[in-house]
């Protein structure tokens, strides 16, 4: 089944311990459709600016991804440049040039109109609901936010929060949004705002599936080396609604072994810049380590 | 199988964001004792003043522990006070009074000598190292220590280091001990300092075990309050090697299951002040929330 991506397309100027890269591509569309590549189709909507090249388009069609709603316009693509240090879990931004994704208004071509998985990356949530209220016929609608919106756009938000089944979010963002500190609390809390299914990302420390009626905690994977985090928490979106859209399971085993996948496809993408290891993956290795992951926290009762 | 601790047996004066207690009953020694009685017969080794009374020995009768290895001496027990806030994963102490505990000079009865099953809860590594060379016959001996000894005393750590089966210490400390910012490289430093069985607690993420050849991660217990995470380290210790005194059985299966053992007993002590819910158990209910642990974690392949 298909799955549809609104968000952001740009370039990224990373520095961490393990070296530096510039003007690389990336964006939350970026890495969520290529995860998710993996496991359905995906189609994508998105801006980029006429320094978007031949190049950049190809990693697209290599993966099979739809950019019919990928427009390109006059100016420049969004850049991003930030730098990792430390225990690496979290960014700091050095510089944020938004160019043509300032004036995004994203525009559902006709063929994505019949999409049954939909996921709301991070952006304001004017658009998301604008969004939302053309694909009224989605099946599952998964929604990320962020500091920014859940401070400047609180009613805004609230609106489309109604109106998805999918939070994914990360720790900091939960208690920020439900205003509670512990968590147990605040997946509650927000739950009660919308989404019966609520993702909390916990970085290095994986995730937790609030789901109807029970809680699942999916470890983070166990790595030497985390070159790059960018884009970690987008490809965890990415293979979690993919692997949804290529089941059509939403029962709660099959939400669980999502959150799995999702983390599984996480894993990859830290061990290299950009987007490097998720385009040179193999569906073995992607199921070689959902086993992994399966060891990782199995024990007998 | 006998269980034998040696450390700390202290007053605490604890205050968090959920209330305010002064002079109770606590130290490591008494978390991890009252933690492994559930499981099996448990031996302390430990010193206290003048100042413990005929209610503080019942504590322990009552949990038929035995406290022939406990020290009754002139001066006063030691005595901690300390506070938490925000998220409550760190104390701040606000004071620390050693009293009798300055001076502490384990002893270990001639009836705890045949003790299979050790742990050497947070001392000097100099009288961690004594007691370890009076028990050679020993068939698991665990460790735990801190920043101050990891600072202070690396070379009489190192030493102990190389005589124990199991360390338990937290992500921090491991960072520090083998000066590796990355865990699993960390874990792997330290393992080839001594121990073969790692336990790295995660505060409320959980706990990951490096036995031999894997890895495994235990979450930490999703919980709607904290109300004092005083003690729950040595409680999760206490736990996971009451376990395996319990079953005799080594084997990783079995240490996972210890390691959940230990989360659950961890899991019930920060759910009240001091030793209050761990003095109120029953068996049934620390099956019950093994079981939870298992729904928690599960995923089918």
């Amino acid at each position: 089944m298909s799955l549809l991506v609104v968000g952001s397309v740009a370039f990224d100027s990373i520095q961490t311990p393990h070296g530096k890269v510039d003007g690389i591509l990336g964006g939350a569309a970026t890495y969520f459709s290529v995860a998710a590549s993996w496991f359905a189709p995906v189609r994508v909507v998105a801006v980029v600016g006429e320094d978007f090249g031949e190049e950049h388009l190809r990693v697209f069609a290599n993966r099979s991804i739809d950019i019919s709603g990928l427009e390109r316009t006059g100016g420049k693509t969004f850049r991003w440049s930030g730098e990792y240090a430390g225990s690496m879990n979290e960014a700091r931004t050095l510089d944020t040039q938004l160019n043509v994704f300032e004036r995004f208004a994203p525009k559902i071509p006709a063929s994505y109109l019949e999409s049954e998985y939909v996921f709301l990356a991070n952006i304001d949530p004017i658009l998301q609901l604008h969004v939302r209220e053309q694909l009224p016929q989605a099946r599952l609608v998964g929604l990320d936010s962020m500091n920014f919106w859940i401070h400047g756009k609180a009613e805004e938000l609230k609106k489309i929060l109604a109106r998805v089944d999918l939070l994914v979010i990360n720790e900091t963002e939960a208690r920020m949004l439900s205003g509670d500190s512990n968590l147990k609390r605040a997946a509650a809390a927000i739950q009660k705002m919308g989404p019966r299914i609520l993702v909390l990302k916990r970085g290095e420390y994986g995730a937790n599936l609030y789901a109807q009626n029970s809680i699942f905690a999916a470890p983070g994977y166990p790595l030497d080396k985390v070159h790059d985090p960018t884009g970690a928490g987008d490809t965890f979106a990415g293979g979690f609604m993919g692997y949804l859209a290529q089941t059509g399971d939403l029962s709660e085993n099959s939400l669980r072994r999502a959150v799995i996948y999702g983390s599984v496809m996480a894993s990859f993408a830290v061990e290299d810049f950009g987007l490097r290891r998720l385009l040179t993956l193999d569906p073995g290795q992607i199921v070689a380590r959902f086993r992994e992951f399966k060891n990782l926290t199995h024990f007998d009762v």
